[in-house]
């Protein structure tokens, strides 16, 4: 049901006959929290000044996904919306001013922007950007408040995480789309994972714990994300990889990222935190919280060295609840942070990052244990509900 | 009432009579909270193995030893107890095994000790020690959980934070006691202020926050430890360095100090966060909060820039509430963390401190507003209770 250009799965470009003018194609509509996906003929409009119109070829699930398909944070909920955030894709055609991207460019879109000219774009210190980083209540694009996503009916369709993946186009800030290098168009499949859940993870390791080698790692919730800290963690030389999860499924899936302890903590007649120091003369040197859950938290928070152990908070917690440590107890030297997107600057440091996975340095193909045709967005969210999958990859 | 070794006030070191003995002496001892403190003849054991007994010639008083005095903590409470840990003085005798200290050395007493052995001693990021680090529980010396103090009446009376320093002798294990150049002696009476509050305050603003030349500094409280950082900030060339306080007459002793600006919550009429990202283009790049009141913590985390500010905790909370920060606020990359003395490493560190500031890097003099005899301790706490002194400096 798509009338715009069709490029060919292999990505040769070919000049675009629908530049300027809007695509009418198929995209997952939510109606409303937890209602089942539509696929429907929507209208998407070309790409304004700064913008970008990609062609989704791939794309997969996350628990952010999950998160506000249930419409967990009643603040965030806009009917009808496209979500969808992993992905990777061709550009169809971009918008003025738009330089650093063309037609036919391999890219992956990234929910956490890099606009480049913001105070914190500027900085080496942060990925975080104050024009176009995470804003969950963001449901229009920035420039004129509106959609590019119509209904036949004449009304807008919401964006979601700058990205709204669930659609054969998407229009997008070029802030948010990343561009990689032509010589891994073959691989464009697997690097669908590092527009979220992989450069989460390793990035989370890499960058803002800055992992050593012969450290201790303990990781509390082993799904995609817990996992590609492990992977980023082994990927350092770390000598321990504790991992924690109440589905004792999840360790032989761990085993292969680097997972080299695993605990399930409704086994253990002791708190988690003194099962994980005695396991590691003390403390783990970093605890990555990947469930978000205050409790689990408290648990990664007191599983550190003192003196020097490190929490990275990855997990989403939607609770009003405050951070469970008291102040004093960061005397002891205990530190902790938050990370978005592994603290990569997505445009800046993930084609690099990307060439580092394809020289095998990190393993994407174990992150995908499950490829349907996108008709089937629903199936692959009950896969996800249910814990069976890691990444269910859609083919658009 | 002493009849111990007389060490003359230059520091000319004579062979200790006392050596192996009892000394008694005249202690400032607390018999309950917030009760007058008396002054006493005590006994003090002569150190044990590892331990040290100095003859205090200086101390002062900080808003630790006014918690302690009230009692604000019940559980910390331990009466007849010698508090005061801010001191400098000469080593009257040392315990066996102690190789690095011997009578006549000017030492500075510190409640955060480095034994040098630990985990975290043998660690470069880190200054807590897992042995003689911050326990306000601790009464008693801990090779064999005895007190060191006797009354006349034979009881014990208890220890406090490692250090004890408002008797003319005390005993300290000698991790927590460090040795001054000897060409520094005739400092020796504003080195006491190494002790702690402006070690803690310094140290907090270089090794905690590591603050760099032109950045912007905001500092909640500005006792003794918040005109400490901004000494600190100014000497590592902040631009501006703002200092709140509800007591208006603090600004001009922070103008002294490099306080840049002031701000009196008092007379806003907006949040004080709000206020501050105002006047720094969207935040400072560092806070500090010397208050110990969570209400203020927070307005000193949210007057960080989003992406790399960073919040450091000095203040003492007694109060059970947990830290008034989201999980999710850590998210836009604000930092925070707790510092203890500063971050300096005690035995290793100071020595050159002391160096540095009587070099003029740090002026420790404006940080002395007051000096009585140590028969006046009542007098110099009220000062403090009044807000009418930074440092008294007790003459022992």
């Amino acid at each position: 049901m798509e009338n715009g250009n069709h490029h060919s799965a292999n990505g040769s470009a070919k000049p675009s006959k629908t530049t300027g003018k809007a695509i009418t194609c198929t995209a997952a509509v939510v109606h409303g929290p937890g209602e089942p996906f539509v696929l429907e003929e929507i209208l998407v409009e070309p790409p304004q000044k700064m913008e970008v119109r990609i062609k989704i070829l791939f794309t997969s699930i996350c628990h952010t996904d999950l998160s506000a398909w249930k419409g967990e944070n009643e603040s965030q909920q806009a009917y009808p919306r496209i979500l969808g955030h992993e992905a990777s894709g061709i550009v169809e055609s971009v918008g003025e001013g738009v330089t650093d991207l063309e037609e036919g460019d391999y890219v992956v879109p990234i929910f956490n922007g890099e606009c480049g000219a913001c105070e914190c774009c500027k900085r080496v210190q942060t990925n975080v950007c104050t024009r176009y980083g995470v804003n969950p209540m963001m449901k229009v694009m920035e420039s004129d408040g509106r959609s590019r996503f119509w209904a036949q009916d004449g009304k807008p369709i919401y964006h979601f995480l700058n990205t709204s993946t669930f659609s054969e186009y998407s229009v997008l800030q070029s802030a948010c789309v990343v561009k990689v290098d032509p010589q891994l168009a073959s691989n464009l499949k697997i690097l669908t994972l590092l527009s979220c859940g992989v450069s989460t993870g390793v990035g989370a390791a890499w960058n803002t714990a800055n992992v050593q080698p012969g450290s201790t790692v303990a990781i509390f919730g082993l799904g995609a994300v817990g996992l590609a800290v492990a992977e980023g963690a082994r990927a350092r030389g770390a000598s321990k990889i504790i991992g924690v999860d109440i589905n004792p499924s999840k360790f032989s899936k761990g085993r292969a990222m680097g997972v080299t302890d695993f605990i399930n903590p409704t086994e253990l007649e002791k708190p988690l935190h003194e099962r994980i120091r005695e396991m590691t003369k003390g403390g783990v040197d970093y605890s990555f919280e990947c469930a978000g859950n205050l409790d689990v938290l408290r648990e990664a928070f007191l599983s550190t060295h003192e003196g020097w152990g490190f929490t990275v908070i990855l997990g989403i917690h939607p609770t009003p609840r405050m951070l469970p440590i008291h102040p004093m107890e960061l005397f002891v030297g205990r530190g902790i942070a938050g990370s978005v997107f592994g603290g990569f600057k997505g445009k800046t440091q993930l084609p690099n990052f990307a060439k580092e996975c394809m020289q095998g340095v990190v393993d994407l193909e174990k992150f995908i244990t499950h490829e349907l045709p996108f008709e089937k967005i629903n199936e692959a969210f009950q896969l996800l509900v249910d814990g069976k999958s890691l990444r269910c990859l859609l083919h658009v």
